[in-house]
């Protein structure tokens, strides 16, 4: 904790908390007509107002009390995008308790290992996950009762689950008279946990004031840039990482939110983007390959979708160039991590850029982007040293910032800050303009006689020849270079190429010593349950590999 | 002070104050080479980046520490808009002291009062201001020494002045080794009179978390709208209100910026926004006429200047469509006040506005604006009870925000809250949609009969008269009505217009019980230092005028 000098003139301003309920105040009130539709799980299409989000968030805060939960204690959703999912992200943390979002695609023995260390006292979900739900409630120990988020004509008849509620009778039930409460911005208002590639999921403890924070800078024109113009459709699903904040950040703009509830096929979204006119959206690569393939192949185009953020992992170069050359949708490539709430930077571009040609502005458009006002960022070498910002040096991100955590949830993991700073476990270069590139994970990084070698790079190399269906790369122990790297390569069905086919495909394409020292054909890389490769069990499978170089 | 529940549990970020250094530093190591050019009171054009204005500002804090100035004590300044004030606008709050911006259009009686009443330890000032400060110098108790914003060579040989400094002999001298301080966010930050049209001048004082989410709050996408990809030229002058918070909300931006000293007239204005590609810019309504005649006068369009915010004053509907229809720039209506830093709210068009035609476009665009987020207002009647948003009833207009004065510095003028709400002393309509519309100042609206009549209207249609230059509206005495309208005219130069011809052209452009019981002709209206027609000095005036239906 640093020790601050102290003023003897304070200014002379209201005091007034930032907290998460504001925001849906300030929403209701001055935006109550903006709509809020979502594609409901029943199959049909349900639209409210914010007015109309807030007093069912208020009576739902409401029934929270009557349920016996008190401040500070978590309540868990496990549940798509919707509205009656946005109604719990304002009334649990409105009413001061905190909101735990549950990634369903956990094992469910992570998911009732979560559940347990949240000590979650209710636990909210989507008849979706009713089978899930059933395999786990008897593991999950803290949980009082689990609410069914329907219509009470869609309660199971049977269940083994002992005690199960309808969310519409708790609403049914509730009056509204609730009163949002004031208390400190920073109390805890909602916990996220990471997917913890090694070890158990550790959670990041959002504040209210971290979230109105991140808000309004993500909010901003340099980043998602979202105003009462736009008609928001947030793909990136509430269990994570609250769907990079838009929840709230929509609402403070009085753009028109859409939800897509649990169809996140091509064809379901390309005809929501179009019935309800939506301008801007929010995903992961996976699901734009999806909805671009479903476009081009049915020759069609967006006539209102004109932007979109891409994060969770790099938007592939051809897929931006579709989405931008023949889509006319604008790119912004955005990264961020849990413990950053997520977002950390954004791609656009800068004044001095737009005279530049096409093509340079889409080298610049393909980095991770500039940090966003509130984020600081640094990158350093193995020592700590700090290194400059010229596009090419390379080392450790480090990153800084209120709405950064300062440690996990229930303090797993000690001490996470190195000076005060979080460090992200990415190796970056920094441009003199401040755009970040990610050119790999510190634990993955081959650190070959000194020099480090991005497997980024190398792997996105290999999944450009038309015969490689997914490659991975990482360092194998080398009795003179300590580490050099192998690649392992999925191929495509039907499809050959020869080891030496692949290593003369990287001729002249990279630094001589970044060349793999050997390739090796496999059948799947393990992936986790975000959709990342588990390079941790590669190298523990390939930990006794002998190279025909050692 | 309203008493908060404590939460249990906090949440686990990082705590990181919101000061006005980390704008600063934020912007010098994100955008370094961002460029910001000033039209120096020299004549010449002075061009740095934000990394040298950083370097320039920290080796001023520096040169501010050895002159003695400790945290809490007031640094004034009376300066256009330059560099070298921007300088001091983060030297000095950047550095723990407070920033004193002195409006020079003020009567050297209250710049004297207001240096004493703020204790003011240096006061910094313009080439320009030599002679004023040469006048009230001796007036100010409380300065050490003023600093003349020049070069050495700029100095005068000889002056009255006791202790006279220069300002680039303090940078030469100074060292690069200063350190931001960290100190509790809600310190003051800086202090700005109000023009105070009864009783002295009342100072507003910021606080650095007031500042921090002024720039957030400002630069948003429904409000001014800032990016990377602007260039902004602020005419409104930095001793008004911080010049609506663009030192800070550009910055954090990355935008160019271009200051134009001194050097407000059309052709200066239009040959500076041409030269520099100025896109985006703030200014009251009087300086938009002399730009926009230069420019209708000699055929000019603007090659890259799209988008200004207008307040200060309502700016009249005619030039609104002059600038949208005839030059091609966007006009955001603002409204604020000194005592909300002063941003209330921004006039924006929302999703549904989208498909209306042009017209009723502009009758939601020439309203007052929509709250910024962070911003709270209510309409109440005279006894305090809340009025409902139609769009037609008005009452009191109440502010409530993190970027609102709780109090007057030194408590000048006691408690000013209500109920934690910050009575603006204007009366308004508000919509269903949340757009406000000023109809009057509480003090100026009449009464007459149990119902208001708002003189901004009557005064609008007045001025619509081709033989009016002027027009002001007051509540004189009446026997039977306790007031009725009375209208004070300045006719334009060469042209004639009798009081019942002006009668005569309010009819059907209002009810009937608003029209004007009589007119009276005069030479001139009486005007503030900040361009507003002094109404009390009017009702004095005419405190005994008898209305030929009394």
């Amino acid at each position: 904790m640093t020790s601050y000098q102290m003023s003897p003139v304070m200014g002379q301003m209201m005091s007034q908390p930032l907290l998460v309920s504001g925001i849906l105040e300030f929403a209701a009130k001055h935006y109550p007509h903006s709509e809020i539709v979502s594609r409901r799980i029943e199959g049909d299409l349900h639209r409210y107002t914010y007015r109309d989000c807030e007093l069912r968030a208020r009576k739902m805060a409401h029934a929270l009390a009557g349920l016996g939960v008190t401040m500070g204690e978590r309540v868990a959703t496990l549940a798509w995008n919707g509205y009656r999912h946005m109604e719990l992200y304002y009334a649990v943390s409105g009413s001061g308790a905190v909101l735990h979002t549950i990634n369903p695609r956990l094992h469910p023995e992570q998911i009732a290992y979560i559940v347990n260390h949240a000590e979650d006292q209710y636990l909210f979900f989507d008849l979706t996950f009713l089978p899930l739900i059933e395999a786990v409630a008897a593991h999950c120990k803290t949980v009082k009762a689990f609410v069914l988020m329907a219509d009470r004509d869609r309660m199971p008849q049977e269940t083994k689950i002992a005690h199960l509620l309808c969310y519409e009778d708790l609403m049914a039930a509730s009056g509204d008279d609730y009163v949002w409460p004031l208390f400190d911005e920073n109390a805890a208002a909602s916990l996220c946990y990471t997917s913890g590639t090694t070890g158990n999921p550790k959670g990041a403890l959002y504040s209210h004031r971290s979230t109105v924070l991140h808000a309004y800078g993500s909010a901003m024109p340099n980043a998602l840039n979202v105003s009462a113009r736009d008609t928001v459709l947030p793909v990136v699903p509430m269990f994570h990482v609250n769907a990079w904040g838009l929840p709230y950040s929509v609402l403070l703009s009085g753009a028109k939110m859409v939800y897509p509830g649990a169809a996140l096929d091509g064809k379901s979204l390309y005809e929501l983007f179009e019935a309800e006119g939506v301008t801007f959206s929010a995903g992961v690569p996976t699901v734009w390959l999806g909805l671009v393939n479903y476009a081009l192949q049915n020759n069609l185009q967006f006539s209102t979708f004109r932007r979109t953020v891409i994060g969770g992992s790099a938007c592939p170069p051809a897929m931006m160039d579709t989405l931008i050359d023949k889509l006319d949708v604008q790119v912004i490539h955005a990264w961020g991590m849990t413990e950053m709430s997520p977002l950390g930077t954004a791609g656009v571009l800068q004044n001095k850029h737009l005279a530049l040609p096409k093509e340079l502005q889409r080298k610049i458009l393909q980095k991770q982007g500039h940090a966003v006002f509130g984020v600081d960022m640094k990158i350093v070498d193995d020592d700590g040293k700090t290194l400059p910002w010229d596009g090419v040096t390379y080392g450790h991100l480090y990153v800084k910032g209120p709405w950064i955590i300062s440690s996990y949830f229930k303090n797993e993991g000690g001490d996470v800050l190195v000076d005060g700073w979080f460090p992200t476990g990415d190796v970056a270069t920094i441009d003199e303009d401040g755009y970040m590139q990610i050119t790999d994970r510190s634990k993955d990084v081959i650190k070959s006689g000194g020099e480090w070698i991005g497997t980024i790079d190398l792997e996105n190399i290999a999944m450009a020849h038309p015969a490689v269906l997914q490659a991975a790369c990482i360092g194998v122990a080398h009795p003179k270079w300590d580490e050099r790297p192998l690649l392992l390569v999925v191929r495509r069905p039907g499809m050959d190429v020869t080891r030496d086919e692949l290593l003369h495909f990287y001729d002249g394409k990279i630094a001589k010593f970044w060349m793999p020292d050997d390739v090796v054909f496999i059948d799947a890389l393990p992936m986790g349950a975000t959709g990342k490769v588990q390079k941790n069990k590669l190298r523990e499978q390939f930990k006794e590999y002998k190279l025909p170089t050692a």
